[in-house]
């Protein structure tokens, strides 16, 4: 089952991918469906009672790794980030002014579906809501500073689109067999498969669980592969993940969001 | 105010802090008072329509970045936290097995109170809701990693004790002028002052809400003095801040809370 959250006539809904278009779940407009053109898409998450936590993997495909002049790491080499950099399908995302590196970066992103702690590699599929894909912008110009990656890097608003939608554990046979591929401005930039992670899903979700909790709701971002060239502004981004569906964003120059003014 | 959120008789009760003792606000039981034994104290955050994000600020106090053998940072150096390692007042915190280096850290919190975005220095206070008290543990025999701070270090179940409760902004005069210090076991070992911070309140908003949205119920953890030493199981942990409280904290070494089985 396909799992959208989009927002249509002034409410936010809960829709399902149906032959095409989307079909609501309200319960007064069950069944209802809307063209994919009709909607803002949302994250695919549910809220969640408690704070939402997300993982990001970095440097987890060898080719990756290499083209960035790294030697792949003995251990997964993961950070936090803030849910206000989260966005839909079919978003903006600002290039911040004077940059010169933003990479796109098209991810596998795991939705964890129970309370996870100390979760062996063998059972750590009964763990997972399902999955997503996911476009963890960079900002590479930012990388220097002690903490990495600097916030300004990988926290900006709008810099991680995910979606479009939710796709159930049950409907994804074998999460380390997808294809991943990238297109900018309809062309292939970027191409890999998931079996060429250094961690796979199984090992990352012992790993975190080993010394921290993870909740319903949680998001696991699990690295890019090798391909990640600069957008411009004005590009059409789509990452696309086997099974899993096209994740698309328009890459902007001016945030059409305006500062808030101070009380007084 | 001093607002606290606490466990009560089942329920999760808003609470103020009321003559040494907290008088709950829930409508039915309004009034009532209950000893601070009576309680357990939660984080002192109610919850957010959005998700939580948790920046804490590393290196933030000249004198501790010596300590640690550090020049103080030319920009503020800041990184996320997961929001499952919150705990509250006369809490526990689960010393990892066979560590070395497990340093308590006082810190001032801020807690936003209404979105910030490009918000100037001199405009910053208007977007604090209040402040509470952090104690940032970091687990310090992790830090070496691509990434800073390894989750392991400052990511962990239960090592972010915040409370006893929050304080009205309106209620802290000069929020830049606060007395910090930390007993273990009744001894002082650490003290300083919110005056030595090497990036101030004001700056820190200017600074993150320059590339990123602030967001009502989002924190601040903003560093912490010198004077942090190793804590060994049973040690009695209490930060204090001046016009704030005292966050009182216990060190244990074995999880009370076991591993979830998986469904098979």
């Amino acid at each position: 089952m396909k799992h959208a959250r989009i927002a249509w006539g002034g409410a936010i809904h809960e829709a399902v991918e149906a032959g095409g278009a989307l079909e609501l779940r309200t319960p007064a407009l069950r069944g209802r469906r809307l063209s994919f053109d009709e909607v803002v898409w949302l994250p695919p998450l549910a809220p969640t009672p408690r704070a939402r936590t997300i993982l990001a993997l970095g440097l987890n495909y060898a080719d990756h790794a290499r083209e960035l002049a790294f030697k792949p790491p003995e251990e997964p080499l993961a950070f936090a980030k803030g849910s206000g950099s989260l966005t839909g399908h079919r978003g903006f995302t600002l290039r911040p002014e004077g940059v010169r590196h933003m990479h796109y970066e098209c991810e596998l992103a795991v939705v964890i579906g129970r309370e996870a702690r100390k979760v062996g590699k063998d059972d750590a599929y009964d763990f997972i809501a399902g999955y997503t894909v996911a476009n963890d912008y960079a900002i590479r110009d930012y990388l220097e500073n002690w903490y990495r990656p600097n916030l300004r890097v990988k926290n900006r608003d709008t810099c991680t689109p995910i979606g479009p939608w939710l796709v159930d554990a049950g409907d994804v046979p074998d999460p380390m067999a997808l294809r991943l591929s990238t297109h900018v401005d309809g062309q292939l930039t970027q191409q890999g498969s998931t079996a060429d992670m250094v961690f796979d899903v199984p090992t990352l979700v012992e790993h975190f669980s080993s010394f921290m909790t993870l909740y319903p709701g949680d998001l696991i971002l699990t690295g890019t592969p090798d391909g990640v060239v600069d957008c411009p502004i004005g590009s059409h981004v789509v990452c696309s993940i086997e099974g899993l569906g096209s994740l698309e964003n328009t890459i902007i120059g001016k945030n059409p969001i305006q500062p808030i003014p101070a009380k007084r």
